[in-house]
């Protein structure tokens, strides 16, 4: 099958390669003539980049501290290479579909490999920050199905996110297609990606949770949800502080422009929105089980910064409070609603990314304050109910979460359901049972300490 | 009492808001005229303050390793709590205590919410930067207090730090208040906040250390201190790693502009502080013990680190080694010398944090070699006694450093008192002996591991 | 024996200092007054310079991940303090020979300890940059000699890579010494240091593998090579997520100017490079094993990294792939072959580093496409074999790399035979099985835990 896939590859690059070679400038002399002011911006582009980058690592030790110890190996093992597939089939044709050339506000078709006229220093600082972010929704599928996937379809729907479903839904808000030009409001907008990114990502997620069906062990022959604890609080909380901190480069950073000083508003109402949804999700915990529960603060904060990518730039800060508090409040609910529904979603992906996702998109249409632009300080500025801007933004708002929703949800059960239908996504139930370290790694995460049975 | 506190801001905030709409400039377009270099301005201070940030990934992981294994899920809850409070309640009110229009040198008074004429660019990223150093000082506090405190101490004691007392002493030092008008020298100077930061969360904690009193097994019945060692090395050593990096934002940001080239001199003093902190911190254990002693190590690192802080940006290279290699000397001094009073400091704060704090303030009136300003590279440039800068600075040094160390451990002993009486800040013995992680948040940090009772 | 190099360091000191005061700019103003773009490319050089110093941490991560439990403490110590070190050194004489004056392409001999005219924000901020590269050679050798060698040991040989091995070495290629200055090609060129930093750490690393010899238990008596788990797949995938991340700092942050705007191009061949060789190691083990191996797929990423650092800024997106793939293949026939012949090198090091290193110069001969200079969008471009360039590149590079490798082993193997000779590098054979924690540090990395007698 692999080599079909290459085959097909071949053929589709070779054929769109042929002649291509525009104007292009891959030193970058010639941009930094036309405009001296560049370099700032290049970067700050590059280093929030670098920032949303390292939130792999984020999500690699949320993912870790709450699954098993049994299963540790395989996530590292899933968390690198889901970044790793998806940089190079990005590379190869996901860019292209993004923000090549606009064909009927569809697809992109130009770029392919990033050669020829794209071996040029703004298209390849274009192709960085997508492709981090194509590497952030790939991955976060990845906690929703931890545990009992084969290491095999991580392969494959890495490659089917990274290079169909990010790229394509990215193409249609992002890269001039047809849901920005929804004659609502501003269109469809999204700034930093609640939408393309965290519904996309969070909505695969959940087909995988559903194909894949509950961990053993994770409801009781009474049908009630039970939980298994994660294997280190510690590793958890780095990585929640780790992904907090990339997200300072994955929000402010979507101004691609460090001549928007509204980068300052931006991280500030990033924090904000994390901190209001850690804070509602503790209190809330507390009110009801009496306990601090520190795996759901950690929820709350992600679940904030999830619902504040979307409206970060067109808000202002008590209304990402009260943005974040709400997503701390849907993150509480969100868990017990699909885990009352028999769905297993190890590490709260689905709760975190798919249901914050969406909210974060239809609090744009409420809260945008009339201040900021596309991404420009002129206007039209993006506005929203709560500020005179009436149902237009909104409605194009809740189109763009329905289309995300489906397209996300659709795809994505489809590629889970084809790869369980061709070889089997779920390991064997000994394996599961004993871990997938060993038995698809050939060593467990932690050989030196001694772990419990952990069912 | 949550109502009533709440009641109380509510009360204050709208009758401070009321009217409050002066010019502001929220999407930036203003600034950006008036200044075309603001960019890498924006830039630098908040790639910084993502560094500074980040540093409470770096507490958390140091306050863990250095702590037991039965605390860790109640550490990271701590780590997390006081960050999310300060947050909330530093944008409310702390913020404008501390950089509010100025009343009488002695407390800010404008900018509730950061709301009104707040909503600026350049305000809100005034505000970001001071509201992750903020976050710093109150989470100094919780490694002193570690392992026995009621975690709903921790949220009053963070709101108390953030709301009161780091915002209203920063305000004497870095909000134009009377501290900085000292008639000595050129006013009592904190580069990047030895006092404001450190000293003030290291004398919150040690009041916090002494109001709970010893961990039992801290000191045998003889009195003599015992080692509890902290259960994992390694994350100790990733959160010294994580803070120095770090504070490369805290110090080098600290310009709050990109034009002071001064950043290059600032960012190579802080690395070589903390190199001779931690050099002579674990020869000086070396020589005593014959071991190699990596806490100590990295203790001494992180001290010299705190004591570089204040005099980072006025000091030549030699001159922050040897303020370094003192603060590696005061480091292990002090962790005896409070253990020899019965005060017991889990991770050591107080002796890095406050101790090295009040060395670095100190430290500005004896180095400082009269080649840069007050964040200006134009005279008059601060100069201390090695440098024919007389006594004047040192005065100012003292002064500030004696009224910081007067505030922070009188109202950090006010706050823990009051917490004290009203409800008891120290946990139940049977809680302590157990570990706070079952009982305080019903979930162990590493339920699959076997872990020893570590008493 | 330490009184003795500090009475050398002190003689050579003083005569050195004795009346050096040229014109300086300790401020910045003037700097600032000649170039007003200045501040852009210092934020650049820090903010990548702090990347590279976090990669401390990555290497402390993953040499602890790979490593036993029982030598964890050890670890931490030894990453810790070979940076501590060569930030004192490098300070002191180090960076004078690296980037002083230069005596006949050998040598610098001017800049001592920072001093004199070289206080200056220009050269404090190169100086940043070399300490922090100087660093990272330092600390690859400890992965090599992990788990058997005396901590005094690593006080010397540290000393030796960041005075005098590095330096030099460095001189010759980036200070204006002879390597760079070949008649072929444009001169030995080594854009970020596959050579300067990778292969130098690398051989030194080397040479101590051998001088040490095997850990016990590596070979089984029919000298067959045995697998030594490391004790946590999590720290070492951690570790490579932070190195991955601040290779984002040491690749395109060579380039010394964000006005490169090649900076973009570089940050995308990094990656791409990780990418291809995490993929193909990862593979090409699973082919082999029918295991998903983890600990190569990481190693692969690393080999990826430091082959694509020497050519990052000189070749194209799909060359970067190639580049990486091809250290994906080499990482995993070194580890074999090195195995095969005995010498035990605990994280790869060698393989990673040394091997790759010497990959990372040669493709530059072959793949380097004639689009951008020695750090300049101005001709005379760098151009390879492939691209028409003929061999005198290829010669060029080829020559440095046997230099590199020749300096670095040499030096690095008369380093470690002489401590062998003077106090014998290796640890007591009880030591070594016991672990050098407790021996050596007075503390178990993880006394909290049970933990098996890991051999």
């Amino acid at each position: 099958m692999f080599r079909k896939v290459f085959i097909l590859l071949f053929t589709v690059v070779v054929t769109c390669m042929a002649g291509i070679c525009f104007a292009q400038d891959p030193n970058g002399a010639e941009t930094l003539a036309q405009n001296p002011q560049a370099p700032v911006d290049y970067v700050w582009v590059l280093v929030c980049g670098f920032l949303v980058f390292f939130m792999q690592a984020g999500f690699a030790m949320v993912e870790a501290g709450f699954c098993r110890a049994k299963n540790a190996t395989n996530l590292m093992a899933k968390n690198t290479i889901d970044f790793v597939l998806a940089s190079l089939v990005f590379m190869a044709v996901g860019f292209a579909f993004m923000m090549g050339n606009d064909y009927k506000g569809l697809i992109g078709i130009s770029g392919w490999f990033l050669h020829g006229e794209s071996y040029d220093v703004g298209r390849y600082l274009v192709f960085f920050w997508q492709l981090v972010f194509a590497g952030t929704a790939a991955t976060i599928v990845s906690g929703a199905v931890a545990e009992r996937l084969k290491f095999k379809a991580y392969f494959l729907y890495s490659l089917a996110v990274a290079a169909i479903i990010y790229p394509i839904y990215g193409h249609w808000v992002w890269g001039g297609g047809w849901l920005s030009k929804l004659p609502f409001g501003l269109g469809h907008v999204d700034f930093a990606g609640s939408g393309v990114v965290h519904t996309i990502g969070g909505f695969v997620g959940l087909a995988g949770a559903i194909v894949l069906g509950p961990r053993f062990g994770k409801f009781g022959k009474d049908g009630k949800p039970r939980a298994i604890p994660g294997h280190s609080i510690v590793h958890a909380a780095l990585g929640t502080f780790i992904l907090w901190f990339g997200w300072f480069g994955f929000n402010p950073g979507s101004t691609f422009s460090a001549h928007q000083l509204r980068i300052a508003v931006i991280a500030v109402n990033t924090n904000l929105a994390a901190a209001a949804g850690a804070a509602v999700a503790l209190l809330l915990v507390f009110m009801k089980t009496k306990k601090w529960d520190v795996g759901m603060m950690l929820n709350g904060c992600l679940a904030g910064l999830v619902a504040v990518t979307a409206p970060c730039a067109w808000v202002e800060a008590w209304a990402a409070v009260v943005i974040g508090a709400i997503a701390g409040l849907l993150v509480v609910i969100s868990v017990y609603f699909w885990e009352a529904r028999g769905i297993d979603d190890p590490v709260g992906a689905v709760s975190v990314h798919a249901v914050n996702g969406v909210w974060g998109l239809i609090s744009v249409g409420l809260f945008a304050d009339g201040t900021y632009g596309l991404g420009v300080t002129t206007e039209p500025f993006v506005k929203g109910l709560f500020y005179g801007g009436g149902y237009g933004q909104l409605i194009a708002q809740a189109i763009g979460a329905a289309v995300c929703v489906t397209w996300a949800f659709g795809l994505g059960y489809i590629v889970f359901k084809a790869m369980d239908k061709y070889f089997g996504v779920r390991v064997a139930p000994e394996e599961e049972l004993k871990g997938l370290d060993v038995i698809e790694h050939g060593t467990p995460a932690y050989p030196n300490f001694y772990t419990t049975n952990q069912e």
